[in-house]
């Protein structure tokens, strides 16, 4: 195995594939190893839908065909192919290793693991918890592992980071026996991207990581505020589930849990599966407003005079403050806010009308640096508490953990005398 | 009516009578108008179930009997026969108004009212959001009408003062329909109790009320928080039932909705009610610790070395602190901090625990205040928040809702100038 090419004799170029496997879509990156250079990205969607395709980005171009792509067996052998093809590899051997995102690592997995049988068996076994999740990052993890079986598998879990958090946060009030016996415990979620974008804030900010206290808001479609002290995540806002929390997209964040009996009864639906599709598909941006689930045009209806689109903007910032505002207590102070994701990283207005809510604790905005957005400290430099704009890069966190892993594996067998295999 | 006694022309010492009627019990209060002296107050226990009782406590006596009572209409004319009889009232006329508690008053209600055909149709459409309560409350006032037709009769909601919120603070993310077509939105409770002892902490602190930011405590067996700010609710833990929020003796407070499905799955339970029953009275400090629903018996645990009951205090501080948190920020800043009901009138390491998270805050103790409870400001003078103990008095409260109800009748009377009837 290449990684085992140890004592920098030959400085070998290698390339890591970070894969996100949904249930009908596949996102990839290709990374060269060790200057992390991105030589490629895309993603093969609709996988076993009418009008399936695949698209890859490279060297500043774009490649895009609409084929026909039955599963994600036939998915994955069309994307090695294809980077033949595009000249990214020259052969399978060159991708020396796959790291795989998966949603559910229960109480499990507290760091990134090389993926063996026991790893699989656990992973499927957690699919009860993540029902759509799981079982498509396992099928992600089967081809590649078939197809490519001489690259080191690892798996980075988005509970991961989460493992860290006390049992008060972790907890709910419940009968002790559910957490015991089936493991009913706030698990929180999008961990990859709360433990990339506090280093990258602690290395913009030239402090240690593990002196800040810190609020990482990742406002995507899926969105969650992670507390983060001595450099661990303390509290997050989704549960045992990423439905809770934050208004999101479509999904409601939290609610009480009697207007889901109450709804049943109104709207005479027997199967409670039903209601948490609503409140995961139809609700939060896009069902309080009634316009969209995309916040660029909840914000357009609300500058247009929309009402319903001015209440939805004004819960979705109402809920990130009133979770800094316990993460601020809970921690006993706050150094740095850092916005990341899709409306994190984009949204001006949003950064704006959270911090406008922060002012009272000295909280100020430089309005030409959050305009400006990008990797970007955002906050004037009096003001009492920083605030970050950080472009997250999931992909680049689970490449910097096979490195690690390799590194690991690497000492061990030096000091074990191991011979190289 | 007495009511229209007007002129001060005859000083008739008038009777009120407040009555918190529930599904199998019935309290009371009798008050002296306008002295507020308590002339009985008891518990009629039981109703309909073997082992009914009532007590009435009265001018330092104690009256108790167990006696069969069938339903509320023969607690009720027991209760009446039973103020004659210990010479508390010489006739029914001396009782000029009766008061009542009533749980959920939806959107209808945002004050005190006197009750009529209306309110009573209203209070019964209510019925579907306080399925175990208002029903019960209804029992009680249409017998009371009946037995004291004279008496003006007058509902007060628990959720009357939880009106002032602002949508963003009683809304959910969810289909906005639900809302508009089946109310569906936090309502909050604890009403009355919020708003006396906002009332007290404000005459205690020597500011006006409505330049206070307060957080009223409520820490019963049911618990709420209430952010009170220019003298009205802005915020509430209870949602649009009163599952929500804390930890509660049994009740979970907020949990992820998705856990009721999966946790319906792993019991194998078809009901959704029965889930809300588990929730409702098997969690909270009951269902962490194991041990008790009483805070008291949970810290003896705890202090005995038992690591669920201290998980239960440590969940039940945690989610007050967190609230406490997020009310800080909505409000933008915080001048008191009210403890009352059951644990936050009386337990010292309760009170002791929450202010101890606020310590980096500048919130202090005086531990010798705190040790002796009662009405009463608990925080060091130069703590940057004070922090006060209140015991809460709903009755009073209701008692006095009454009076203003009164004055305005007479208001109204003498400019329409309508003869006294």
């Amino acid at each position: 195995m290449q990684y085992s090419e140890k004592k920098g004799a030959l400085l070998i170029m290698e390339k890591t594939l970070v894969i996100n496997s949904g249930s009908s879509s596949l996102k990839f990156k290709l990374y060269a190893i060790p200057t992390e250079e991105v030589l490629a990205s895309g993603l093969i969607d609709r996988i076993g839908i009418n009008g399936s395709s695949v698209t890859v980005k490279y060297a500043g171009k774009k490649y895009h065909e609409e084929v026909a792509i039955a599963d994600h067996a036939v998915a994955v052998e069309l994307l090695l192919e294809l980077l033949r093809k595009l000249h990214l590899i020259a052969s399978l051997d060159e991708i020396t290793a796959v790291g795989h995102r998966v949603v559910a690592g229960g109480e499990e997995f507290d760091h990134s693991v090389v993926i063996d049988d026991e790893v699989i068996r656990k992973i499927d076994d957690l699919s009860d918890m993540a029902r759509l999740h799981n079982p498509a990052n396992l099928l992600g993890i089967k081809i590649f592992k078939k197809l490519l079986p001489n690259a080191l598998a690892v798996a980075s879990f988005d509970t991961a980071y989460h493992h860290s958090m006390p049992a008060k946060n972790y907890l709910y009030s419940v009968p002790y026996e559910w957490y015991e016996k089936y493991g009913v415990r706030r698990y929180g979620a999008h961990g990859i991207s709360h433990r990339y974008v506090a280093r990258q804030a602690a290395a913009m900010l030239q402090r240690p990581l593990d002196e800040l206290k810190l609020i990482s808001c990742h406002l995507g479609a899926g969105a969650s505020l992670c507390a983060i002290k001595d450099g661990l995540s303390f509290d997050t806002t989704m549960g045992f589930t990423p439905l809770t929390g934050l208004t999101m997209a479509t999904r409601s964040g939290d609610v009480d849990v009697e207007l889901v009996n109450y709804m049943m009864k109104k709207l005479k639906i027997t199967d409670p599966d039903e209601m948490i599709s609503i409140l995961t598909k139809d609700s939060g941006l896009l069902g309080v407003s009634g316009v969209s689930s995309d916040m660029r045009d909840v914000i357009a209806a609300k500058e247009a005079g929309n009402e319903r689109a001015a209440m939805a903007v004004a819960l979705f910032v109402k809920n990130i403050v009133r979770y800094i505002g316990q993460y601020y207590v809970e921690m006993k102070g706050l150094d740095g806010i850092i916005f990341t994701a899709g409306i994190g990283e984009n949204s001006v207005p949003i950064r704006q009308m959270v911090c406008d809510e922060l002012a009272f604790m000295g909280v100020k905005l430089d309005p030409t640096a959050n305009a400006k957005g990008g990797e970007n400290i955002i906050s004037t430099p009096d003001s009492t508490i920083s605030v970050l704009c950080v472009p997250t890069d999931e992909e680049l966190m689970i490449s910097r953990d096979i490195e690690i892993i390799k590194l690991q594996q690497k000492e061990e067998l030096s000091q074990d005398e191991k011979p190289l295999l």
